[in-house]
């Protein structure tokens, strides 16, 4: 018995999370099934690989991690399963796990070949419910990863938009918005080390700036635009008490530069 | 200690839930509550007819489904236990079980009287609360479901549209739309039995129309319009990387024809 | 092992929530984590408190119930443990537990001090994932709560409004309005015990009106404007079969006057 987990693009309320949900209980019917989120836009693999690396680190060794935003169900993509640090994936070979990196390579990868632990003639269109859930359900079991098919020497990587250090400025953007319209960039806190705290360093994203990096948001007033280190460790721009991504009407992407 | 399955027309994140879910709790903490769906359409009890049909085969024997699209609530409408094969399930009799006709006929049903499994002074306006969940909570610490009160002959049935099958032709409809905004059918993939799998067939949908029927959306390039039978055995039409229901505007009830 | 309850303003689907059970399963990986509602409107305390009030009583004695609505995140405002009859709570005191007056006095407060039962490192913006959240799991571990810090006096509380009882009226308000526009009221079922409950009582919000206090949605017509007592026990208005708000364009803070 252990912990799954699911993250899928279905949409809140989605009746195929509950689908999967059954086939996992009906395998092993003591595994505390939990949600990561099932708000990822559709088919958007780049938000729910960056929703893996910030929430699955967060569960106890040995969870079993399920991914479903697989575009190419029914082609010639692959299935995985891999290990990264103490944590258990189970996802299509799409990019979805290569937010991971960040915990070190990954310690094993198996491609899911075995069809003995998959439901019998699995729909082309939902392998999440006829390969994916039955397959964390048998680990959840005790399985030996080993069995679920060969081994893997490496998995698809996405390309990752990386922040640059140079003279007097870092250049990076905006990956994520949050649901309070924070807007969340690929500037991590150790990049930040040598910047200074005051109020001499400028942050701008499109014609929006701020000036200094605070620790929270009630260190600026109501309404503010303002900069500080969110709570996944990375720059992060926010309106006080209100949502940046629509009163600055900023996408994921936008370029966002600190210089001082 | 049993699985008690929720499927309600409260919206997600809705506290109405989470009340039954204490309700629950408090009767038999050791019961595994899990969320089948609460995002069917307010009162729609057709769409939970089917949300039910297709989700609540996939848990375990003897689970506990209780659904709460109760339009009627505080009325004359009885409310039922049901058993069909050997899934359980609590719910108004309001045509909300007459989707699982597909699992025979039901092996037993009881209306619900008995007084002293329910919350003392149910709210006339909250049964799903005050009667539903306390029953289901008591059938999951082992209650007989006779005790609940007297047997019924049979529970009410709603209209279903059929698909008709005839010379060169079956004519269906859309049923339901899913988070993807694929459009589902009541054509099965039984019904396509005899059809031919190639390029000869046509797919009609108010204006839109395709050839053939495919494996996987990945069958077809993006923006595509494709016929497929879905993880439902159904035959459903989608937008290759996007939303038919938005691309092409077609509602719940538009027919659909597939001819040769 | 006990039950802990989540309630916050994150939003449905919100990674933010993940982060929180990542956390209490990874320090007591046999709790039953439950969520109240993550839709409470961002920093909506008094909406938070509302919820929390309605919903919490409903859960076995000794669960444990934590809210983050919390706009003051990283400022000066206390992080509290508080017990009120059987239930605990661990939240911000920044007015979410005041509307559980209603169970009496809280018969425990502690503001949390103790950094040994948090994640180390808090984030600034995120006490709910490194302090409330570690803290629920060591409470569910069996805790004694005196070990997270000094007790404190009183929490904070907030305004709420009244209804008032006057010669032949009640004037009230619109508090909530729920996931099916139903619009309810501060006026509780006690203060119309001496109202008839016949047509000669009339029931005003805004511009509209209906005559009559009924027992359930189904006791009137469709497209009907309807009073009743609603699962609350409170006054609600609403549209039979249909939405109030959308219906009336009426919000949470309008008048509503009961005369006979």
């Amino acid at each position: 018995m252990a912990i799954i987990t699911l993250t899928t693009d279905f949409g809140n309320g989605s009746p195929y999370v509950a689908q999967m949900r059954g086939v996992i209980l009906s395998i092993d019917p003591c595994a505390t099934v939990v949600d990561v989120s099932h708000a990822i836009p559709p088919q958007d693999i780049r938000q729910g690989a960056l929703v893996l690396a910030e929430v699955t680190p967060r569960f106890p060794p040995g969870s079993i991690h399920v991914a479903v935003i697989d575009p190419g169900v029914g082609s010639g993509r692959r299935i995985v399963y891999a290990r990264f640090g103490e944590q258990q994936y189970v996802a299509p070979d799409n990019g979805l796990l290569s937010g991971l990196a960040g915990q070190g390579a990954a310690l094993t990868i198996i491609e899911l070949t075995a069809q003995r632990y998959w439901l019998p003639d699995p729909s082309p269109t939902f392998h999440g419910r006829d390969i994916m859930a039955p397959v964390a359900a048998h680990l959840s079991l005790g399985l030996d990863p080993a069995k679920l098919g060969p081994p893997l020497a490496e998995l698809i990587q996405l390309e990752w938009p990386e922040a640059r250090i140079l003279a007097g400025k870092i250049e990076g953007e905006v990956v994520s918005i949050d649901s309070f319209g924070n807007l969340v960039t690929n500037i991590t806190a150790e990049m930040l080390a040598d910047v200074p705290t005051d109020l001499a360093v400028n942050v701008r994203c499109d014609e929006h700036e701020t000036l200094g990096i605070y620790r929270a948001y009630a260190d600026q007033p109501e309404m503010t635009l303002i900069a500080l280190i969110g709570s996944s460790g990375r720059l992060e721009l926010a309106i006080v008490g209100d949502s940046a991504k629509i009163m600055l009407g900023v996408r994921a992407g936008e370029k966002v530069t600190i210089s001082w």
